[in-house]
C-alpha cells in the first residue's frame, strides 16, 4: 500500500472510533439515565485517550511525508490535504496544555452552572483567568505553528481560513447599517398587534407535527432520526443522523423551528459525499458553513412566507381547540419575524443576533490577541451592549459576560461562525434564485429544486474545497455581505 | 504497581470498551434505522478487533505468570481467577478459526432468515455444514487446551465447571417424570374455560402498565430503561440496564410477562457488586444463574397467585373498555399456566420448555462429541420429538430443526443454560423460603424482602463463587432438580 492508503485506512479506523463516540455522545444527551453517568464518563475518556493515540501514531509523520511525494489524481490531492490538517490539528499542543486546558475548563463551566444564576462574577472571575491563560498559551501555540496571529489561530480550528482581517471588515460593515436598521424595523412593528400561543400544547402532538415538517423538508428517516434533549443539537453521524428538540408544553413555536434549525443541520450531514465516507474530506467543511445550512432551512426557507403557510396550516390542524387566529398566516408570521432588543444571544431574533456575535467576536479577538485582561471583560460588554443594542448590563454578569458556555471552557473562536453561517445563508439562496423559483418551489410542497442546489454545490463537495472556493463556485463570488444586509432589509422593512 | 493492579487498570480498559459495545449494540438493536446500519457494523466490528487486541496482548501472559506468585488476599484471588479465565477464553483460539466461525456463522444465519421460512433443508444444510465443521475444531481446540471433553469444553464458555456428565444425570432424571406430568396436566386444564384477550391493546397504555409493574419489582430507572426491540433482550451495563420488549396490539399478556422476565435480568445487573465494576469478578457468574434471575422473576414470583393478583388488578385498571372478565384473577392464572405440547421452544410454556432443551442438549452434545452427523440432525428431532412431547416433524423443518437462531453460527453449549435457569431458580426459592415470606411479601406489594435474599445470596456475589460454590452458599447444597419437579408439581397439578 502507498502510503496515501495506509494514510486513509488510518483515518477510516479513527472514524469508526469516532461514531462510538457520536452515538454514545447522543445517547448521554438523550436517552442515558442519570446514574449511568459516572461509568459512561469513564468509556468516554478512554475512547478520548484512544483516539488522541491514534491521531498522534509516530508513523503517520512518515507517511506524510512520503504521501507528499506520491503523485495524486482528482480529488486525492484535496483528500490528503484535509487529512493532513486534522491530524496537524491533534499534534499541534502538548498533551500537558490539552489536559490542564480540559480540568480548568470542566471546573469553570461545572462552577459556572451555579455561579450565572446567582450573578457571581467575582467566583466566575477566578476560575476563568486559569482558562483565559490556558487558551491565550494554546493560541500562541497554534500561532507559532502555523504563522497566523494567535486569535486567527484558534478562528482557524472552527473556521479553516478565515481570518481577523477579513472578519474585522465585515462586521465592521454590518456595524454601519444594523443598528440603525434594528431601530427602524422595531419602529415599524411597534405598531403590530398579534396573538401569542397560550394554553397547553401536548408535547406528543408536537412531535407528530415536528416529524411532518421533517417530512415536508425531505429528513431521511432511514438515516436518522428525532428525539428529546434539553440542549437541542444534531448529532450521530452522517448515515444515522441523530436531531433533538425540547417541547414547552406551554407553547409550540421555539419547539417547530428549532426542529427546521437541526434538520438544516441533519440534511448537510445526509448528504455529504458517501465516497468519502470516514474521510476528513467527507466531512463538513466548517462550523460556519455547517451553520449556514441550519439557518438556510430556519431562516431562508422557514421564516418565507412560502413556509410561514405551510407551517400555519400543519399547526392549526394539529392543535385543535386553541383559538382559530393563532394560526393564522398573518399572525405566525408576525410571531416569526418579532424584532427585540434584549440580552440573551440564544434567545435573539434574526436581525439583532449579528450584534450578540459581534460584540462576542471583538472582546475574545482582543483577550486572546493579550491586548485586554479577562478583568475588562465586563466593561466592555456593557460598553458595547450599549453601543449596539441599547441595553445596560452594569451589574448584570447573568445576563451579561456570563450567560454563554463557550468561553467557560475556552472555545474562544467559535462564535464568529454563527453570523458568517447567516451571511453564507443569504449569500446562498440570492444565488440559487438566480436558476430556482424557490418561493414557488416551496409554495408547491415540493421543496426538491432547493435540496438539490444544496446538494449540488454545498453537501456533496464535503471538505473538497476550501470555504472560499466552495462559496465562490456557489455563488461567483467569496463571501459578500451585501446578501445579508438587503435580505435584512427585504424581510424586515 | 504489582502485576496483578496492572492486570486489573488492563481489564478496566477493556471495560470501558464493552461498555461502548454494549451502548451501540442496545441502539442498534431499539434506535437505529435500518440505513446506519452498514457504518455501525463497521464501526462495531472495529470495535470488536481493538478488544481482541487488548485481550490477547502479549505481555499479559507475564503479567499473569507474576501475578501467579504474589500473594493475594481477600477477594483477589477470586478477582485473579475470573481475569484468568476471560483472559485464557480469549487467547484459546487461533485468530484464523475465530475469523472463519464468525465468516461461515454469518453467511449461514443470514441465509437462515430465508431458508426458515421456505422449509429449505437442503439450502440450510451446504451452509451449517462448514459451521458444523468449525465448531467441532474449535471444541477440539478447547478439549486439547482444557482436559474436557469437547462438548464439556464448549460448555464451559456459559456455563463454566458443568459438565455433560450431570448435566445427563439431571435431563435423565427430568425425563423419567416430566412426559407424564405434562400429559397429566393437559389432561386436567382441557376441562378449563378462560378467555382470551381480544380487541386492542394500546401500545402506549402496554407500555405504562410494563414500567409500573417494573416499580413493582423495584427496576432502578436512575440506572436503566425499558424501550422496544424486535426481539427482546436485556443489555446495556450494570450501571445503565437497558431492557427491551415487543408490543403487539392484539394482546398484552407476553410482552407484560416479557417485561417481568427481562427485569429479573436487569436486577441482576444492577445488584452486581459496585467494588467490583469493571472487573470480571464483578460480571454475572454464568448464562445458567443469569436465566436463573429473569426465571425468579417470571416463574417463580411472576406466575404465584399472590403477583397474578397485582398483574389482573393493575392490568384491569390499564385497559378500559375491555371485558372485565378477561383480568378477572382466575382467568389471568389460566392464561399465564396454559401447557400445550407444541412445535416452538420460544413460545413454550414452563412445562414443556424443559423438554425442548433436552432435546437439543442431546442432539449438540452428540454433535459437537463427533458421535453423529449434522445431517442425521432432522431425523434424530424428529424421533426426539415424538418421543418427549408425542410431535412429529417429519418434512417441517421450519418448526423443527431450523427453529433456532443459535446453531446457525455455531453458539452450541448454549442452550443447558435456560433450563438449568429454570432448576436454579426454583431451588433458590425453596432455599429463600425458608427464612423470607414469599407470599406475604408479594400479597403486600412490597418485595423488598425477596429482592433483599437475591442481593445478599446471588445478586452482590458476581462471580467471586464459582457456580457450585454459589448454589451452595445460597441453598446449602448444589443443584439438586428434586426442587424444580416439586415446584412444577405443585403449580400444575
Amino acid at each position: 500500500m502507498s502510503a496515501f492508503e495506509n494514510l486513509k485506512a488510518h483515518f477510516q479506523t479513527i472514524s469508526n472510533f469516532n461514531h462510538l463516540s457520536a452515538i454514545c455522545g447522543w445517547d448521554a444527551a438523550s436517552m442515558m439515565p442519570a446514574g449511568g453517568n459516572e461509568a459512561r464518563s469513564n468509556a468516554m475518556a478512554e475512547l478520548s485517550v484512544h483516539i488522541h493515540k491514534l491521531m498522534t501514531l509516530p508513523q503517520l509523520s512518515d507517511w506524510f511525508a512520503q504521501a507528499d511525494q506520491e503523485s495524486l489524481q482528482g480529488d486525492n490531492p484535496a483528500v490528503l490535504r484535509e487529512l493532513k490538517r486534522q491530524w496537524q490539528q491533534s499534534n499541534l499542543l502538548p498533551e500537558k496544555l490539552v489536559q490542564a486546558k480540559s480540568l480548568a475548563g470542566s471546573k469553570c463551566e461545572h462552577a459556572w452552572r451555579t455561579q450565572r444564576k446567582e450573578n457571581d462574577w467575582q467566583g466566575f472571575e477566578k476560575n476563568w483567568a486559569e482558562v483565559v491563560k490556558l487558551s491565550q498559551e494554546e493560541a500562541q501555540i497554534r500561532a507559532d505553528a502555523t504563522g497566523l496571529s494567535p486569535y486567527d489561530a484558534m478562528l482557524d480550528i472552527y473556521e479553516p481560513g478565515t481570518k481577523t482581517e477579513s472578519l474585522n471588515q465585515l462586521f465592521d460593515n454590518v456595524k454601519t447599517w444594523l443598528p440603525e436598521l434594528i431601530d427602524q424595523v422595531i419602529d415599524k412593528q411597534s405598531s403590530e398587534s398579534f396573538i401569542e400561543p397560550s394554553g397547553q400544547f401536548d408535547t406528543a402532538q408536537q412531535k407528530a407535527l415536528g416529524l411532518e415538517v421533517m417530512k415536508l423538508l425531505k429528513f431521511d428517516f432511514n438515516h436518522g432520526r428525532l428525539d428529546e434533549s434539553i440542549h437541542p443539537f444534531c448529532g450521530g453521524v452522517p448515515s444515522d443522523v441523530r436531531i433533538t428538540t425540547r417541547y414547552d408544553e406551554n407553547e409550540f413555536v421555539q419547539s417547530l423551528m428549532g426542529i427546521v434549525h437541526e434538520t438544516g443541520h441533519a440534511r448537510y450531514e445526509q448528504g455529504l459525499p458517501k465516497t468519502l465516507a470516514g474521510l476528513p474530506a467527507g466531512e463538513a467543511r466548517s462550523m460556519g458553513i455547517h451553520e449556514s445550512q441550519s439557518l438556510f432551512f430556519e431562516m431562508q426557507v422557514g421564516r418565507s412566507d412560502a413556509f410561514i403557510k405551510h407551517l400555519s396550516a400543519m399547526a392549526g390542524s394539529t392543535f385543535k381547540g386553541h383559538n382559530p387566529e393563532l394560526f393564522a398566516f398573518d399572525n405566525f408570521q408576525k410571531l416569526y419575524t418579532r424584532v427585540k432588543k434584549d440580552f440573551i444571544r440564544v434567545d435573539a431574533d434574526e436581525l439583532t443576533y449579528p450584534a450578540h456575535v459581534i460584540l462576542r467576536y471583538e472582546i475574545e479577538r482582543d483577550l486572546i490577541n493579550g491586548d485586554i485582561k479577562h478583568t475588562d471583560v465586563p466593561e466592555l460588554w456593557d460598553s458595547k451592549m450599549q453601543q449596539y443594542l441599547g441595553l445596560s448590563t452594569q451589574g448584570n454578569f447573568t445576563n451579561g459576560c456570563m450567560q454563554d458556555i463557550h468561553w467557560t471552557d475556552g472555545a474562544f473562536g467559535y462564535f464568529p461562525s454563527y453570523t458568517l453561517g447567516a451571511m453564507y445563508a443569504a449569500q446562498f439562496m440570492a444565488a440559487m434564485k438566480k436558476t430556482v423559483d424557490v418561493d414557488a418551489a416551496i409554495a408547491s410542497g415540493d421543496l426538491s429544486p432547493i435540496f438539490s442546489w444544496l446538494s449540488e454545490n454545498i453537501w456533496s463537495k464535503g471538505s473538497l474545497l476550501t470555504t472560499d472556493e466552495l462559496v465562490k463556485s456557489a455563488t461567483g463570488e467569496t463571501l459578500n455581505a451585501q446578501f445579508f444586509q438587503e435580505h435584512l432589509r427585504n424581510r424586515y422593512l
